[in-house]
Protein backbone atom coordinates (compact mmCIF):
# COMPACT_ATOMS: atom_id res chain seq x y z
CA UNK A 1 0.00 0.00 0.00
CA UNK A 2 1.66 3.31 -0.71
CA UNK A 3 -0.80 5.12 1.21
CA UNK A 4 0.05 5.20 5.34
CA UNK A 5 -2.35 4.07 7.76
CA UNK A 6 -4.39 6.91 8.91
CA UNK A 7 -3.79 7.95 12.80
CA UNK A 8 -6.47 8.51 15.11
CA UNK A 9 -7.93 11.82 14.94
CA UNK A 10 -6.36 11.95 11.26
CA UNK A 11 -8.67 13.98 8.85
CA UNK A 12 -8.61 11.26 5.33
CA UNK A 13 -10.24 12.27 2.26
CA UNK A 14 -13.12 9.77 1.31
CA UNK A 15 -14.84 11.67 -1.37
CA UNK A 16 -15.14 10.54 -4.80
CA UNK A 17 -12.23 9.87 -6.71
CA UNK A 18 -13.41 11.08 -10.33
CA UNK A 19 -11.47 11.23 -13.11
CA UNK A 20 -8.50 9.40 -11.46
CA UNK A 21 -10.62 6.53 -10.67
CA UNK A 22 -9.22 4.18 -13.22
CA UNK A 23 -5.84 4.40 -11.24
CA UNK A 24 -6.54 3.74 -7.93
CA UNK A 25 -6.41 0.80 -5.99
CA UNK A 26 -8.49 -0.12 -3.18
CA UNK A 27 -6.89 0.76 -0.47
CA UNK A 28 -7.23 0.04 3.73
CA UNK A 29 -7.97 3.16 5.29
CA UNK A 30 -6.76 2.28 9.16
CA UNK A 31 -7.00 -0.88 10.65
CA UNK A 32 -7.36 -1.17 14.71
CA UNK A 33 -8.05 -3.96 17.00
CA UNK A 34 -12.09 -3.19 16.72
CA UNK A 35 -12.39 -1.82 13.56
CA UNK A 36 -10.89 -1.76 9.32
CA UNK A 37 -11.76 0.64 7.21
CA UNK A 38 -11.21 0.11 3.64
CA UNK A 39 -11.55 2.57 0.50
CA UNK A 40 -13.12 0.20 -2.49
CA UNK A 41 -12.31 0.89 -5.85
CA UNK A 42 -14.06 -1.23 -8.38
CA UNK A 43 -14.24 -0.38 -11.97
CA UNK A 44 -17.17 -0.89 -13.90
CA UNK A 45 -17.77 -4.72 -14.56
CA UNK A 46 -15.48 -5.86 -11.59
CA UNK A 47 -16.34 -7.53 -9.24
CA UNK A 48 -15.47 -9.58 -5.99
CA UNK A 49 -16.44 -12.88 -5.46
CA UNK A 50 -18.38 -14.01 -2.53
CA UNK A 51 -17.00 -13.85 0.64
CA UNK A 52 -17.69 -13.39 4.38
CA UNK A 53 -16.26 -11.69 7.29
CA UNK A 54 -16.52 -12.45 10.77
CA UNK A 55 -18.15 -9.14 12.17
CA UNK A 56 -20.70 -6.53 10.57
CA UNK A 57 -19.64 -4.69 8.07
CA UNK A 58 -21.35 -1.20 6.65
CA UNK A 59 -20.41 -0.58 2.85
CA UNK A 60 -21.01 3.17 1.59
CA UNK A 61 -21.25 3.71 -1.69
CA UNK A 62 -19.31 7.15 -2.30
CA UNK A 63 -19.74 7.14 -6.47
CA UNK A 64 -20.91 4.62 -9.19
CA UNK A 65 -23.53 1.87 -8.23
CA UNK A 66 -23.00 -1.36 -7.13
CA UNK A 67 -24.96 -4.78 -6.56
CA UNK A 68 -24.52 -6.13 -3.32
CA UNK A 69 -24.93 -9.90 -3.82
CA UNK A 70 -25.80 -11.59 -0.42
CA UNK A 71 -27.96 -14.63 0.44
CA UNK A 72 -31.53 -12.75 0.36
CA UNK A 73 -30.78 -11.27 -3.02
CA UNK A 74 -29.35 -8.57 -4.96
CA UNK A 75 -29.08 -4.84 -3.20
CA UNK A 76 -28.15 -1.89 -5.34
CA UNK A 77 -26.59 0.81 -4.32
CA UNK A 78 -25.55 3.94 -5.49
CA UNK A 79 -23.68 7.33 -4.87
CA UNK A 80 -24.87 8.76 -1.29
CA UNK A 81 -26.01 5.07 -0.15
CA UNK A 82 -25.22 2.86 2.53
CA UNK A 83 -26.33 -0.17 3.73
CA UNK A 84 -25.28 -2.95 6.01
CA UNK A 85 -24.90 -6.96 6.78
CA UNK A 86 -24.31 -9.15 9.43
CA UNK A 87 -20.87 -10.79 10.50
CA UNK A 88 -20.80 -14.41 8.88
CA UNK A 89 -23.36 -13.40 5.74
CA UNK A 90 -22.08 -14.41 2.29
CA UNK A 91 -21.49 -11.40 -0.46
CA UNK A 92 -20.09 -10.75 -3.41
CA UNK A 93 -20.23 -7.23 -5.27
CA UNK A 94 -20.60 -6.35 -8.40
CA UNK A 95 -19.82 -3.04 -10.09
CA UNK A 96 -22.33 -1.64 -12.56
CA UNK A 97 -20.16 1.67 -13.09
CA UNK A 98 -17.23 2.54 -12.01
CA UNK A 99 -17.63 3.00 -8.46
CA UNK A 100 -15.82 3.65 -4.85
CA UNK A 101 -16.84 3.00 -1.51
CA UNK A 102 -16.19 2.65 2.28
CA UNK A 103 -15.93 -0.63 3.65
CA UNK A 104 -16.73 -0.95 7.37
CA UNK A 105 -15.45 -3.93 9.26
CA UNK A 106 -16.24 -4.97 12.82
CA UNK A 107 -13.08 -7.06 13.70
CA UNK A 108 -13.74 -7.76 17.42
CA UNK A 109 -16.86 -9.73 16.98
CA UNK B 1 -37.55 8.30 15.90
CA UNK B 2 -39.97 8.78 12.77
CA UNK B 3 -37.10 6.73 11.02
CA UNK B 4 -37.31 2.72 11.25
CA UNK B 5 -34.20 1.31 11.80
CA UNK B 6 -32.87 0.22 8.54
CA UNK B 7 -32.93 -3.46 8.10
CA UNK B 8 -29.61 -6.11 6.47
CA UNK B 9 -28.92 -5.32 2.42
CA UNK B 10 -31.94 -2.25 3.01
CA UNK B 11 -29.80 0.74 0.75
CA UNK B 12 -30.21 3.59 3.46
CA UNK B 13 -29.77 7.44 1.72
CA UNK B 14 -27.09 9.49 3.28
CA UNK B 15 -26.45 11.92 1.26
CA UNK B 16 -26.12 15.67 1.64
CA UNK B 17 -29.64 16.78 3.47
CA UNK B 18 -29.21 20.59 1.92
CA UNK B 19 -32.02 22.56 2.17
CA UNK B 20 -33.69 20.15 4.59
CA UNK B 21 -30.93 20.13 6.97
CA UNK B 22 -32.06 22.75 9.13
CA UNK B 23 -35.82 20.99 9.31
CA UNK B 24 -33.39 17.23 10.34
CA UNK B 25 -32.98 15.56 13.61
CA UNK B 26 -30.23 13.37 14.28
CA UNK B 27 -31.33 9.76 13.98
CA UNK B 28 -30.00 6.32 14.41
CA UNK B 29 -29.77 4.83 10.78
CA UNK B 30 -29.35 0.93 12.56
CA UNK B 31 -28.08 -0.68 15.52
CA UNK B 32 -26.86 -4.66 16.16
CA UNK B 33 -25.16 -5.98 19.08
CA UNK B 34 -21.68 -4.99 17.55
CA UNK B 35 -22.28 -1.68 15.32
CA UNK B 36 -24.70 1.70 15.40
CA UNK B 37 -24.72 3.98 12.69
CA UNK B 38 -25.85 7.54 12.99
CA UNK B 39 -26.52 10.09 11.05
CA UNK B 40 -25.70 13.13 13.30
CA UNK B 41 -27.07 16.95 12.07
CA UNK B 42 -25.72 19.66 13.50
CA UNK B 43 -26.28 23.18 12.57
CA UNK B 44 -23.67 25.78 12.87
CA UNK B 45 -22.57 27.13 16.19
CA UNK B 46 -24.66 23.77 17.87
CA UNK B 47 -22.44 21.10 19.32
CA UNK B 48 -21.88 17.75 21.19
CA UNK B 49 -20.37 18.11 24.77
CA UNK B 50 -17.20 15.97 25.60
CA UNK B 51 -18.50 12.08 25.96
CA UNK B 52 -16.66 9.14 25.02
CA UNK B 53 -18.58 5.77 23.99
CA UNK B 54 -16.63 2.22 24.83
CA UNK B 55 -15.84 1.42 21.55
CA UNK B 56 -13.46 2.69 18.17
CA UNK B 57 -15.94 5.18 16.17
CA UNK B 58 -15.35 7.26 12.72
CA UNK B 59 -16.80 10.52 12.00
CA UNK B 60 -17.20 10.92 8.29
CA UNK B 61 -18.39 14.44 7.12
CA UNK B 62 -21.19 14.15 4.41
CA UNK B 63 -21.71 18.09 4.18
CA UNK B 64 -20.99 21.02 6.38
CA UNK B 65 -17.81 21.21 8.54
CA UNK B 66 -16.52 19.86 11.75
CA UNK B 67 -14.23 20.24 14.23
CA UNK B 68 -13.89 17.17 16.80
CA UNK B 69 -12.01 18.16 20.01
CA UNK B 70 -10.36 15.32 21.28
CA UNK B 71 -7.42 15.01 24.01
CA UNK B 72 -4.68 15.83 21.56
CA UNK B 73 -6.48 18.90 20.10
CA UNK B 74 -9.01 19.89 17.87
CA UNK B 75 -9.37 18.19 14.19
CA UNK B 76 -11.65 19.59 11.67
CA UNK B 77 -13.29 17.43 8.72
CA UNK B 78 -15.16 18.52 5.51
CA UNK B 79 -17.82 17.35 3.91
CA UNK B 80 -16.13 14.02 2.29
CA UNK B 81 -13.24 13.66 4.87
CA UNK B 82 -13.25 10.50 7.72
CA UNK B 83 -11.56 10.88 11.06
CA UNK B 84 -11.35 7.87 13.77
CA UNK B 85 -11.25 7.63 17.58
CA UNK B 86 -9.81 5.14 19.44
CA UNK B 87 -12.56 3.66 22.41
CA UNK B 88 -12.65 5.59 25.37
CA UNK B 89 -11.42 8.78 23.69
CA UNK B 90 -12.91 11.84 25.35
CA UNK B 91 -14.06 14.23 22.28
CA UNK B 92 -16.64 16.78 21.66
CA UNK B 93 -17.77 18.33 18.91
CA UNK B 94 -18.61 21.77 17.24
CA UNK B 95 -20.40 22.49 14.10
CA UNK B 96 -18.71 25.22 12.18
CA UNK B 97 -21.32 25.53 9.30
CA UNK B 98 -24.55 23.21 9.10
CA UNK B 99 -22.93 19.98 8.89
CA UNK B 100 -24.41 15.85 8.66
CA UNK B 101 -22.15 13.58 9.56
CA UNK B 102 -22.26 9.39 9.61
CA UNK B 103 -21.16 7.82 12.66
CA UNK B 104 -19.95 4.74 13.15
CA UNK B 105 -19.68 3.15 16.50
CA UNK B 106 -17.89 -0.45 18.07
CA UNK B 107 -20.49 -1.61 20.59
CA UNK B 108 -18.79 -4.88 20.69
CA UNK B 109 -15.23 -3.93 22.51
Amino acid sequence: MAIAHAQPGQAVNVGPLGAELPSQKTVALFKTGQLEVIRLVLPAGKSLPPHKVVGDITIHCIEGRLDVQAADGSHEIAAGQLLYLRGGAMHGVVSLEDASALVTIVLSA
